[in-house]
């Protein structure tokens, strides 16, 4: 079974990546080629050329749209073959498969489906991306060698922060185990949110923010298939009992958007941005704030790159489950589910279409 | 089918390559060692030795031969196993396999199946490599990872110099399309010429020579099987009408040979050599047109690095012909021809020897 | 067929490697974390928290074992889980492997097979280790990427020295390969021993002692499997004739431990240390004989490495021995007769559990 969803939108690129220079990038194993046509609109199209399978980001953006770098062939952002130099028919083999693409909150979202079936209203929402006065945001990249899965576990169980990030945002590894903790599957995924009462600032935190001791600190995190993870934490002092409905100004916030998109079966490309919730005036606070959240991601990559390694290197060895993968296994369970549902889609399309 | 014809020529090494240390060089899948005897002559074994499998290239030239830096058993350079440390028997199976092996025109050419059927009068002509009055050269090795054949097809089409060397010695795309193009089969390859007339010089050909304006352009290329290309390049001021007859001289004219080796079915070594004709008393020259050609080539190892690594991820996705790919597919068609003879000969020759 | 024993000891570590930091270790493909436990003493686990596939190793050293670095989950020295964060209930699969260790003479030894059979009287016992008075040592490890048995073989037939190492200990190749040789299979490998007799010192010898003229050299290995070698090596004046029972002392000697211990099928870990038996009050002396045997064992390195490569690239080409193999020949014989018996037990136990 595939470990991908296909009818749904995929984190192509940063819309700031896409400049007058296409962009190669692998995604769920299919090379694809992202440009800006001669409007600034972002193309997205089978990133090789049907002639003599050469990248198609090797090449240049053209009035007509992108040219191939060996001999000149130039395909538009529909994948059509609208100009072969040195003669006039256009074979009608010589075309490259298209993808639905949308510019929508700094992010090219990319429909890896059938373009047809792209749903315009199913793209994740991130006004946060926007809203540069109250959530100033820095936004980064980084490859990571594992399957995207294991990433997207990570992240939620979030008691891996007192181990694998002690020295940053973890705090208490005590703390984190016993964290209020509430689960909730939702129509395209799974959300959660962790109160952690009366408990220490992390390092992070102090770096932000004067705490005269003891916060509340909230997690929540919501989960979108196939591989988007939007998180909205902080922390105020204890006297505000946040927890009870009291007000969350005034201490540490912070969004994290993470989009851990496929790149092989193995490897991943991990999206993230970080906005600040405090200090928005001041740029270097946004700096800051990047500054602290970019080293506990190599933290997460070194932890699945190994994983991933065991894995390839044992693949028959069983693994146990236990309590703190509650929200991983719900999340799970979303996308295999989904995942299914799509492919016996197919196959009943498949049979309905072949003769009898 | 192997993509390799066995019994045939292949350039192994530059004769400048070959001092008094072994070289060990792979050859269409086959590990070799070649080096000079005590007298000068050049000779190919084998580079494995059969005792411990390590590779002969590693030891060092004896009166005797080649002699293994494991145990010091020495070989001569038939192959046979003429000293064994430590014991006076030789058994039968101590030896290698030996290559017939030629030196001419600064190259060692290789036959790489039968020595018994090394036909010396198939090497391939280079007799400028002789003359370095009329003809100074200068000799290059770039390593290049893709199949020998997409870096020979690349050459076949010249529309790619438009494109991928259009800041070098393409010039404008158009003039490329629109060569006046003549191509014939030969008896071992393919010829081909090409015309542009009445074209800018590209910016290599200014570097060279002045130019009062336009230029009629010729290049004119010779595939012999398996892999060695004899190009012969060059332009002349439009109102020398070359292209009816006219002379040829006082302009810009290069001859480049580019012998594509197999070193493995996925990498190759591209051998090749520049030589000036204009200012041939100039050594500087030499190394100007040098230093025009080298990075074209490497150019051309990008791309065809990408389109290998393309094949290699999407093998079963295929390829459309266009009109500028004729050279090339003749040159497929008669390498293909000739490994398919070589193959139902072998065929043949094996049921003739195997008992009825 | 398996290239390894399993019931038997493995040099792990060299026990000054393993502080208040676990140490992972590939060993005959399977992967160790080794940690000093709050006494000090040695355990090894498997190197995989059976949660979510991470190595142990990335975690740390706690007061009940070793804590996995992910999400805090703890184990014994025996692999027991004592206990999972944020839970009371230990599910009876959460649980690793564990090994039989050993500290003794320097080395940590492990029982790669089933911990109920470890047998610490087969330990090998290497008591020049703790003797710093008459043999001070320095230890080593060299990562080699090679089959194991390579570098066991390429001890064992030391007419190399000659060839491999001209330029360090080798000396004339003749002597070495006329030296007076014998074999003697034992219990556990295989035992032998070379004298040169009226040979001229090497040049580590001639760095080391001051020699007057040719000496009386000998070289004594014992192999003791699966893949410990014990060297004692030295030459004094031919005038002592220590052939025929003569003093040793006086002049150079140097004993060598080599344990060239499996990591996977096709790399190693080259345990070994040099101990110096002259001078012995000055540890430069130590630092110099370390300094003289080091090189020759990265010349080991990459002659074997090659021959990796080469049996790895050209598996059906055959192999040829010769007279100097004769020990070599033994010490494989030993070392597969072990093999095959352990496996034989081992399907005659499997078959004895099986229902008829």
């Amino acid at each position: 079974m595939s470990s991908y969803i296909k009818n749904d939108w995929y984190m192509a690129a940063w819309a700031g990546e896409l400049t007058d220079q296409p962009l190669g990038r692998r995604i769920a194993n299919e090379p694809v080629c992202l440009f800006r046509d001669a409007s600034g609109k972002v193309a997205a199209v089978e990133d090789r050329c049907p002639h003599r399978a050469v990248a198609l980001s090797l090449g240049k953006v053209v009035a007509q749209g992108i040219e191939c770098g060996y001999h000149g062939i130039v395909f538009d952002g529909k994948g059509e073959c609208v100009r072969i130099p040195g003669q006039s028919h256009i074979p009608s083999k010589a075309c490259v498969r298209h993808y639905a693409v949308e510019e929508k909150d700094s992010i090219v979202w990319l429909w890896l489906g059938d373009p047809a079936k792209a749903d315009r209203s199913l793209i994740v929402d991130y006004p946060w991306h926007g809203d540069t006065k109250k959530w100033p945001h820095k936004e980064g990249l980084i490859p990571v060698a594992c399957d995207y899965r294991m990433l997207l576990d990570n992240i939620m169980d979030l008691t891996h922060l007192g181990y694998v990030h002690a020295r940053t945002i973890g705090g208490s590894p005590g703390a984190h185990s016993n964290a209020l903790m509430k689960t909730d599957r939702t129509e395209r995924g799974v959300k959660f949110q962790r109160w952690l009462l009366d408990s220490m600032p992390p390092p992070t935190y102090l770096k932000a923010a004067n705490f005269p001791g003891h916060i509340d600190r909230w997690q929540e995190l919501e989960l979108i298939t196939p591989c988007s993870i939007i998180q909205y934490t902080g922390g105020v002092d204890v006297a505000q009992d946040a927890y009870h409905g009291g007000s969350r100004e005034g201490g540490f916030a912070m969004r994290v958007l993470h989009c851990v998109v496929p790149e092989t079966d193995t490897t991943c490309h991990y999206f993230f941005s970080v906005a600040n919730g405090w200090a928005q005036d001041n740029p270097q606070v946004t700096e800051i704030a990047y500054g602290q959240v970019y080293p506990t991601l190599i933290e997460d990559k070194v932890i699945c790159e190994n994983q991933q390694k065991l894995v390839a290197d044992f693949p028959d060895r069983e693994t146990v489950d236990i309590k703190s993968d509650e929200a991983r296994i719900v999340f799970r369970r979303q996308l295999d589910r989904r995942i299914a549902e799509e492919q016996a889609l197919q196959a009943a399309s498949g049979a309905a279409l072949s003769p009898a």
